[in-house]
């Protein structure tokens, strides 16, 4: 059932050169349905209205996991390490190649408009009656279950969830680089290749070797960098604003009754939180434009205006502040109300905060969010302790306050707002 | 109206590193509804399918357009060429940039399908009642018809036209670079520098300095490698013909008056031949997309079983051969007819051929399809008369006959086949 | 005098992919045998003797660092910045190409044992009866004095000389990436493009935009990084203990009338402390691994062993401490010296420290040693008010102690050392 | 004897990433006096005066030629070819790694102008009292001679030599990649995974899968660009030959009796043609530079001229002719000769040709100078009979003549010769 194919088959990548697919299974389970739908699901979400070559997909993304997990499997195995259990080959490369499977489309938008979890999803496809469980199931009956209790880390090898999710695991290393090559940005060129041949399984983690240290503070450095220059830009944080408020527009128009001139299936189960997991896999970024397109000539203003800031790329404009109290925005909402603007369509606050690495979590000595240094008499260090850089990038990074409105709206209300109010947006127009 | 903006804005991008926009016209045309459209067209249409990276959109590759065009006319303007007509700058910076504007989804095979040509929609668009037209209208009235000129090739200065559309123009430039980049393949790699600063206006045209030839050639090579490994792979060229049987077999349909579960518009005008330019951009590849995953549900087998192949990667296996005749080919069709399969939408011939550089065009002296060398005596020579790997490049270049067929179906009837039809398809089972 | 060059030269590089001279002098600099000269001195010293890749020259820099200045001052120009003095450009230019005209062979080691300063040396090159004082005399009799005066930081008008030599000058961006380059690590990897198109001329300074502290962020980080993983690597240290030996026993022999079978000129000025511009311009790389060569077969055995040493990379090994004190050193020292050892030949010690980025220098609000960020209101901060991250990397950075020995020597003498001085050594024999 | 090292060491390269050594044998052999004289012998001989960032060494490729062997040995083993002699693998890593061992300073130059030739010299050190033959012997005394037999192409194994030397080599795979990256030129960028992925043991030879036709052409016109754009440009040529008349010179005034001011050893017995593998391996570029720097010096005019010209690049000037016949040459010299230049040390006359593919070689249907690709039939054809491509750059490619001379002695004696030769020399003074 678990046959090696019989010639190697590889996918060429820009990013690993070539995804090298040794087995028959592995290559059964990327030509599934559900597998294939990630190609129509971003890896960036909107971030492609900031940077245009950001326009990869999960699918890519997804590859360039497993052909990580791969080479670190491969080697511990070629090297004989006693400590990384053989037989969970299999699990790990399922799981490393499945675990976006239940990303959805623009998924953080849609996770927060529609309280989702895409991990829940992931595990109810894998789980499901899908192409993709079938696949599973001939490695046995409780092979999907396997791969799913991976993914929501409670399998009872936790070697195999901290090589599959950690802090230095193959998805983060995989889209550092590969949202690094695609934006065009330089910020995430790690030396994959050092760190791959300096991890080691170490009784029930995966750690990496001391000599190691600034290579991995170039890691973290990297994510912080991305974080902050590329995932948080304001203009993607200001698309990703007017996505929710379309959501939440629609959901509201659904549940109140009203007739959209389009409408297409699944999205009504979607706004009342009904949706099957063969539904859920008819949702993919091609449908949401369409309907997006489609609605900018709804009846309903408000729908059809933030449909056309979204797909003609009219962003929301942005001004930045230090602090910012809850009266402060009262304020604001309150003078917006009084000008004819919609307190909350007409703005948003954004806030965003990064947390790069995570020394403290749970206090506990050897906590899997740890990156952990083995020393030449097997002595295990957090690397914050050793590290100046990683303690510095360490705890909860936080940006600045920024408040998201809509220009021409606003320029047009300003004769009927207060000084102090109109102050705040002048720079900005 | 034609002013420099403030500052210059730039956009990240992988290929050029920044994209230098100097001028507000550029900046509104680039912020038009019609131009963000071609994020929504992907530059290499199928090849995704092949090559998982190439997923960039034809707005990517306009911007690089206009960013090499922008490049060679500073440098024309910086060294002081006389030949070079100052006052064409903008003329020609547009032109650059709208060139691709009226793509459709899935270019190639639509056009195909429909008789369409986006040259002729991309002059709609520039013409018509656009937000494109009305910014080009701020340089004056007739300048929207000056852009149009360009991109059909009947505008009155020559050396324009020569620096958009010619084999060796930005556009190609672009293209190859930003292919290579994104399939991750290594043929693209040309010394752009060098070439542009070789490049020099003289008289009507845009020629190359004499030193400069052996990067021609390999700019020429390039273009030849990526040809035969990217733009003509087999699984690329089976996910065309899998795209051009769905349109044929819709418009069928349509035309028989057969009830669609899912319609949207403006297909219905799509299949009639009747689309206006309002609704030709509706027309994107999300739409063409959601528009196959619904059909896969239809009641048409043939539809339905097609858009599975296409939107699921299961595509037509292939089998090559060195000839073909015309009664070889009614065999096999008239076999699969009497075996149960349909002649047509089972059964594609394909035969690519690929003119990398034609040098006998027109056999006129200094035809714009000709590359034009300028030695140190002002003396031109067309390029294949000094390289003798342009001369083995040149000309038509023909591959090898593929036939694709739905592996499965065909295997399935075998047994109702004579034997020396079935042994073709046998290898590759 | 200072005039243009009909046609623009260009030098094809790997960092910069061209070099563009535009400039006759800069052309008759570069041509000069002064300049040929760093042709024959590494960029990077010994560290070819651990990244086999370091071969570059202080040649290929000096033109990268002439390349960036070239580019920060055509930008300036082109803006019409009027805190930019025009006429300054070829002080400038001309300072960046020279800076490290005074370089010897493997300078720092050379510096450090007989108390020479390079820059002392490019001031007495710039102003001597060189062939690079004759073409810059061109330009006015004080344009040497000019120029120098730059390099020596004398010069009055301060913005040229924050240009020059600054914590963001041309000379730290290009060794970044050319080492970077050249040895094939992947810290060096700084988005040089944005850093420049965010510099600014302000007062006398250079600052950098707001908009680019993250950029340079991430310039100090991988200063920082090439630091720690490339200039101060161990096996880089021990052959630059090595190298230092070799001279101090060279002089030592010497002063003590020693007949060398081998000698060739300036050494014996270079050891008596008085060579004139003439011999020191005779020094190179080639000539000191050629004396040193010649002298693996001298009678001295100290002498040609650390000679054979040096050219056949036989290498001191090391060990590693957190701490060390005076009182640990010498009885080691003490035990050397009983067991038949020299207690200096044979060992040494070393500790790296360095300072990625000065913020409190002088203690001055705008120390040239500072990098300042200039906001929207046009107001400074110094960046790492500003940064976290560059207030972690602020500051003297120390290593551990190292302690380099040869390996064998000790082994052999290891029955004759008391037990706590060869367990420090055990581990690494 | 032949153990691997406990654990795997590796060197950090540029091209390679990472060269991986993983046996005894090969870490000290890298480790030999005979081998580290390779840092101090440029790979591209005197390129760096064209190129200024090609200063890389012999070292650095013959470290690259290994890793490169030692890849495609990996694939052979792991994938399980039977056609792979598995106990070859020493001597072949070890004949990849030292095929180089012979090569003298500023290797082309030397062998023309002692009539030496270096893969003799490989031979005579790897059989030699060396340090290398010392570490060889470990293996078995007969070892060393089989080392030496394949890089002498007399192994009675003609798999191992095709595998180390045919046009399709680890050689040649590794300067192409090298020499492209150091010069900065953008020709070498060969897919070298994916032709490593399609070689194939196949009887007595390393074939090529037929899916790699485009991939080999690629390489091939990679090839062919590095000869016309590296290897043979003019300003390297002339450098070559002002070095050769150095030897020549040099050569002659010893045989005369001249007292040189400066003499090192072992130029004498160079000089007689009487050196010993002992002095051979004192030769390197340092002590070559060592004495053409003090040379400027000799009394002698034309030899200290020469030296002068080549270590301050005062090259000669050049002009090209598509046709010279030998009386053209003769009236030339004589012109010279009369104007009282010298016929020979002042002019030079010089004719690239390359032979990038040669496939008739021999008339012999699989001569291994041929490359073979293999069907799925496993049948071989010879890839130009596929390839029009290969057939055009196949045999031998002619450029153009050039005459090389000192310009400022030939423009001073212009008016000393008869104007249908000075016609010729004026367009380029």
């Amino acid at each position: 059932m678990l046959s090696p194919i019989s010639e190697e088959k590889v996918f060429k990548d820009p990013v690993h050169n070539y995804i090298h697919v040794q087995d028959d299974m592995i290559w059964r389970l990327i030509n599934t349905p559900e597998f294939q739908r990630l190609r129509r699901v971003r890896q960036l979400g909107t971030s492609y209205l900031t940077f245009h070559g950001a326009e990869h997909s999960r699918f890519s993304h997804s590859l360039g996991v497993y052909e990580i997990t791969r080479k670190i499997i491969s080697q511990f195995e070629r090297r004989g390490y006693t400590d990384w259990p053989m037989d969970e080959r299999m699990v790990a490369l399922c799981a490393a190649l499945l675990h976006d499977l239940g990303h959805g489309p623009f998924s953080h938008s849609v996770e927060e408009a529609f309280d989702m979890d895409h991990e829940d999803w992931t595990c109810r496809i894998v789980l499901g009656d899908t192409c993709v469980n079938e696949v599973l199931r001939e490695a046995g009956d409780d092979f999907p279950e396997k791969v799913a209790s991976v993914i929501r880390k409670t399998y009872d090898k936790p070697i195999v969830m901290n090589l599959v999710t950690s802090p230095l695991d193959a998805d983060r290393m995989d889209y550092l680089l590969r949202d690094a090559y695609y934006t065009g940005v330089n910020y995430g060129t790690i030396d994959i290749d050092r760190i791959l041949r300096l991890l080691r399984p170490f009784r029930d983690r995966i750690v990496v070797k001391e000599s190691g240290m600034h290579a991995v503070e170039d890691y973290l450095m990297s994510r912080y960098q991305m974080y902050w220059q590329v995932y948080f830009h304001p203009v993607t944080r200001s698309s990703e604003i007017i996505l929710r408020q379309i959501f939440r527009r629609a959901k509201e128009l659904h549940s109140q009754g009203y007739r959209f001139k389009f409408m297409i299936e699944p999205l009504p189960s979607l706004f009342e939180g009904s949706l099957s997991v063969r539904q859920y896999l008819q949702l993919d970024e091609a449908l949401i434009q369409t309907a997006f397109l489609q609605w900018t000539a709804e009846e309903d203003k408000q729908l059809s205006e933030l449909c056309g800031r979204f797909m003609h790329r009219k962003l929301y404009k942005y001004v930045e502040f230090d602090m910012m109290d809850e009266s402060f925005i009262d304020d604001i909402r309150e003078a917006f109300r009084q000008a004819g603007l919609h307190p909350e369509y007409d703005l948003a606050i954004d806030f965003p905060t990064d947390l790069p690495y995570d020394r403290f979590h749970s206090g506990m000595p050897s906590s899997e969010k740890q990156i952990l240094l083995l020393d030449r008499h097997d002595q295990l260090r957090e690397i914050s302790e050793v590290s100046e850089i990683v303690r510095s990038i360490s705890g909860i990074h936080q940006g600045r306050y920024h408040l998201y409105f809509p220009a021409e709206k606003v320029k047009d209300a300003l004769d009927r707002m207060p000084k102090h109010i109109t102050d705040i947006f002048r720079q900005s127009l």
